[in-house]
C-alpha cells in the first residue's frame, strides 16, 4: 500500500495551495512538460489528445455554421502590423521579432503572429471585390506567440494553440449577428462538451480587444473562485477595413467598406477543465473530451481467464475510447493512475466477478460503484458516462451559483472580494475611473456586462453616480 | 461561350510551359494566395481542405501503428540547436532567428524550428529513465520555417506545414524496423490515397539528412518527368542520443543509449497531386482527397422542379462530399469551374433528364459520360469514384514506367537526361565524386538506391569502377 499511495500523496491538496495543486496535476497527469524555452510548454500525449478532441468537436460545429478553414503565414511584416493604430499599440509590446534569416539581417523585421487580424485583412483586401465575394467566414487552427512575463501551463504561455476566426461581411448588422452567433456557439460548446457553464456578456471599453468596436466574452468560475475568460468574439465594425482598404462593389455599384469580426478559443480551455472539475486525486475529465473514457483494470490478472475476459469486455465496449491496463503494477497503483489522469470510468473485473458474469464500474467524479452484468455492460457504461457528463455540468453550475454574490455598496463589495472568492454582481456607472479604482482597491476586474441584466441598485457601486449596467466582477486568471 | 471559355483559356498549357501551367493552376483553382512575406503562401479553403483530408487519413494510419501526437514549442534556443554537430551544420544557414521579444533583446537567440530533432531529444532526455519508458513513438503536426532562396507554392516555401515523427527505442534493430515501417506506411498512403506510385529506397550519404545514419525516401515522378522527393524516414542510430545524453536503465541494470528515428511528410504532397494528375483544364483530384467529390450542376435551373430534384439527388448522395452549384452562372461556366477545381465527378441534371428519371455523371479525369438512373445514382457514383481512384493510380504508374530508363554508360546517361525527362536507372560505385560529376555534367541527382535492385551492369556509369548499387537518378524539384 505504501507504493500505491505515493502517487496521490505527491499532489498538494487544493485547499492547502490551489496554485500548487494545479501545477502538480498538470505534471503528474502527464499533460505537459516544461521546455528549455521560458514560458513554452510541451504538450504530452495525454494533454494534446484533449486538445485534439476539443478541435474535432469545435471544428464540426464551425463547419455547421459555414466556417471554412485556411492557413496564414506565421510571420507578419512590421509595416503590416502597424496599419491599424489601436491594434499595434495593443500588441507591439508583446511580440517576438525575427530580425535575421538565411544568415542575413532582414530589411524589415517580421513579428511572429500574436494574432492574425492584420494578415487576414491584407488577404481580404486582395480577394474581395464584389458583394458576390461576401461573406468570408474563415478560420485557422494554429499557434501564436505573446511575450508574457509570468506564465502557467495552459493558462498563460508564451506560445499557445488556438483557433482564430476572421470574417468579412457586407453590413454592420451581419457582422454583429456573426459576432453573437460565434459567442453563443462557444458557450454552448463549453457547456455541452466541457461541462463548464458560462456567463455571456460584453466587455467594458477598458477590457476590449485592441482595435475592436465591441468585444464579447464567455467567463467561467474556477473551483478556487477565480474567473477565467474562456473565449472572446469581437466586432470590428469597419475600422480595420478602413485601415486596410477592404472595399467591395455593392449591388448598387458603389464601393463600400466591409464589416469584420474575429473570435478565438485557446488551449487555456484545458486549464479550465482542470480547475473546474479536478479534485485532490487529480484530473477529472468530462467524458466527451476524455482521450480514454474507460480503463479496464483486471484484478488478479495472472489467474486463468482474467485477461481474456478483460479483452472481451474491451471488445464489447468498442463504441467508447477504452483501454485495458494489463501492466505489472498492482491494482491499487492502477486505480491511482486512472484517477490522477481523470479517466471517467474504471471497470474492475476479477475471478469472482467473472464467475458471477459481472464487473464493477466506478465513476471518477463521485466514486460511485455500480455492479453490472457483463451482458449489458456496454449499455450501462454508456448510461453512466452520459449521467456523469450531465452531472458534472450541474455540479459546476451549482458551484458557480453558490459563489456568485451581489454587492450593493463599496463596503459590501470589498468584503466579498476579500472573503468570498467568486463572481460579484454590482452596478457600474460606465466610467473607466471606477473600474480602475475597484481594481486598485480590491484586485477585482470587470469580467463582463452580462446579457442577462439585473437591476441590483440605482447607483454605481464605486462612485455612487447613476448606474448604467450590472457588471460581473472578480479576480481573474 | 466567350465568357465560358475565358476561365480555361487563362491557363497556360502544360506542354507549352509546365512551370507556368503549375502556377496558373494553384492560382485559378484558388488553392493558395501569395502573402506579403516573401516565400510564405496563404492556404485558401480549397487548398487547406486537401491538407485536412491528408491529415485525417494519415493520422488514422499513424494511430494504427501506435503513434501518439504531441506538440513542441516552435522556438529552439541556439545552444540546443548546436548540440549535434552535423545537424546544426545542415540547418543553421537556413533558419530564422528571433532576437527580440517583449521589447527587449534576448540573451540567447531563438530559432524558429526548421525541424524538431533537438527539442524532442531534450524532452526525451528528461522523460526517459527506464526500459519501461520505451519505445516513445511521438509525432506532431505543425509548421516549420526554412529560409529558402527560391520558392514555389507547396513545393518549396519558407514556412510549410508537415508532420514530424520522432521516436526513441531500446535497440538499433527496433529503430531500423520503425524507420522502414514508416517509409512503407508513407508509400502505401501515397498509392492508396493520393494515387501516386512511389519508388522506395535509401538515400546516398550525400543526400541523407543532417545528423542521420541512414535516410530512406519515397520518390515520385511528375508529369513533366521531374522527380519529387515525397517523404523521408531517418534512422539516427544513437548519434543524437549521445549528443543529448538520452540514456535508459535496461533490464540488466546498465545504462544504455536509446536509438532514434524521425520521419516526415509535408504540404509538398499537394504539389505532387497537382503535377501527377492535373491536365490542361486544371486540377484533377483523387476522390479520396477531394474536398468536394461530386458537384451537381442543374441544367435550365429556373425551370420548375430542377433545383428541387438537384437537392433530392444531393440528399441521396449523402455518403459523399457533395454540393449543388445553383449560382446564377451559366452551366458551361460551372463545368469549367468544376474542372479547374479538380472535382472528381459532376452530375448534370435538367428537365429532360428528370423526365427520364436519370442524370449524366461525367468523370473529371477521362471526361467519360455515364447516364444513370436516379434510383441507383448513389451506388453508381460510388462505383465510378472507386474506378477513378484506381485508374488514376494505374495511369500514374504507367506514365512513370514509360518514363523510367536504363543507362549502361556515360553517353547513354547524358542522352537520356538531356532528351527523355524521367527516372534513369544506372549503376554506381558508391563514391560521392561520381554523384558530384553526374550532377555537374547532366543536372541529375541521385534520387535513391531502390529496395528493388536490378543488376544493369558491372561498373559505375560514371567512373567505370566496380558498381556497388543500382541508383535512380533524375532532375528533381
Amino acid at each position: 500500500m505504501g507504493n500505491d499511495k505515493k502517487l496521490v500523496e505527491e499532489i498538494t491538496s487544493m485547499e492547502e495551495d490551489f496554485a500548487q495543486w494545479y501545477t502538480d496535476v498538470v505534471k503528474k497527469a502527464e499533460l505537459v512538460e516544461y521546455s528549455g524555452v521560458r514560458g513554452c510548454t510541451i504538450f504530452r500525449p495525454a494533454g494534446y489528445a484533449i486538445w485534439e478532441l476539443i478541435q474535432k468537436e469545435l471544428d464540426a460545429r464551425f463547419k455547421e455554421v459555414g466556417v471554412e478553414n485556411v492557413y496564414m503565414p506565421m510571420f507578419i511584416p512590421e509595416s503590416l502590423l502597424q496599419k491599424e493604430k489601436d491594434h499595434v499599440e495593443g500588441f507591439a509590446p508583446e511580440v517576438a521579432w525575427v530580425t535575421h534569416g538565411g544568415g542575413e539581417q532582414l530589411q524589415e523585421r517580421l513579428c511572429v503572429r500574436p494574432t492574425s487580424e492584420t494578415i487576414f485583412c491584407d488577404f481580404y483586401a486582395k480577394i474581395i471585390e464584389s458583394y458576390r465575394d461576401l461573406p468570408k467566414v474563415y478560420n485557422q487552427w494554429c499557434s501564436v506567440v505573446r511575450w508574457e512575463k509570468t506564465t502557467r501551463p495552459f493558462l498563460r504561455t508564451m506560445e499557445f494553440l488556438w483557433q482564430e476566426g476572421h470574417t468579412a461581411h457586407a453590413t454592420a448588422e451581419e457582422a454583429e449577428e456573426r459576432t453573437i452567433q460565434m459567442l453563443n456557439l462557444y458557450a454552448d460548446f463549453c457547456e455541452e462538451v466541457l461541462a463548464i457553464p458560462m456567463v455571456k456578456g460584453k466587455k467594458t471599453d477598458k477590457e476590449k480587444f485592441a482595435g475592436a468596436e465591441a468585444t464579447y466574452t464567455i467567463e467561467a468560475l474556477m473551483h478556487d473562485g477565480k474567473a477565467l475568460q474562456s473565449g472572446t468574439s469581437h466586432n470590428f465594425g469597419d475600422g480595420f477595413a478602413k485601415a486596410f482598404e477592404i472595399q467591395y462593389t455593392d449591388k448598387d455599384n458603389t464601393l463600400k467598406y466591409v464589416h469584420q469580426t474575429s473570435w478565438g478559443m485557446t488551449t487555456r480551455l484545458i486549464g479550465a477543465i482542470i480547475m473546474v472539475h479536478g479534485d485532490n486525486s487529480g484530473l477529472v475529465l468530462p467524458p466527451m473530451v476524455a482521450p480514454t473514457q474507460i480503463m479496464i483494470i483486471p484484478i488478479q490478472q495472472k489467474k486463468e481467464g482474467v485477461l481474456e475476459k478483460a479483452a472481451e469486455v474491451k471488445e464489447k465496449l468498442g463504441a467508447f475510447r477504452v483501454k485495458v491496463d494489463d501492466s505489472d503494477k498492482s491494482p491499487g497503483w492502477k486505480f491511482s493512475e486512472q484517477e490522477m489522469r481523470g479517466i471517467p470510468l474504471r471497470i474492475e473485473i476479477g475471478p469472482k466477478d467473472i464467475a458471477a458474469n459481472q464487473a464493477v464500474i466506478v465513476r471518477r467524479d463521485t466514486r460511485e460503484k455500480t455492479i453490472v452484468s457483463l451482458d449489458e455492460i456496454d449499455k450501462r457504461a454508456g448510461e453512466i458516462l452520459s449521467a456523469m457528463q450531465k452531472e458534472m455540468l450541474e455540479r459546476a453550475r451549482a458551484h458557480r451559483d453558490a459563489h456568485t454574490y451581489e454587492a450593493h455598496n463599496t463596503e459590501e463589495f470589498a468584503d466579498i472580494v476579500a472573503n468570498k472568492p467568486g463572481f460579484v454582481k454590482a452596478m457600474w456607472c460606465g466610467e473607466r475611473a471606477c473600474e480602475d479604482e475597484i481594481k486598485e482597491k480590491t484586485g477585482a476586474t470587470s469580467r463582463c456586462m452580462p446579457f442577462e441584466q439585473k437591476h441590483i441598485a440605482d447607483t454605481c457601486v464605486c462612485c455612487g453616480k447613476p448606474a448604467r449596467a450590472m457588471v460581473y466582477w472578480g479576480k481573474a486568471y
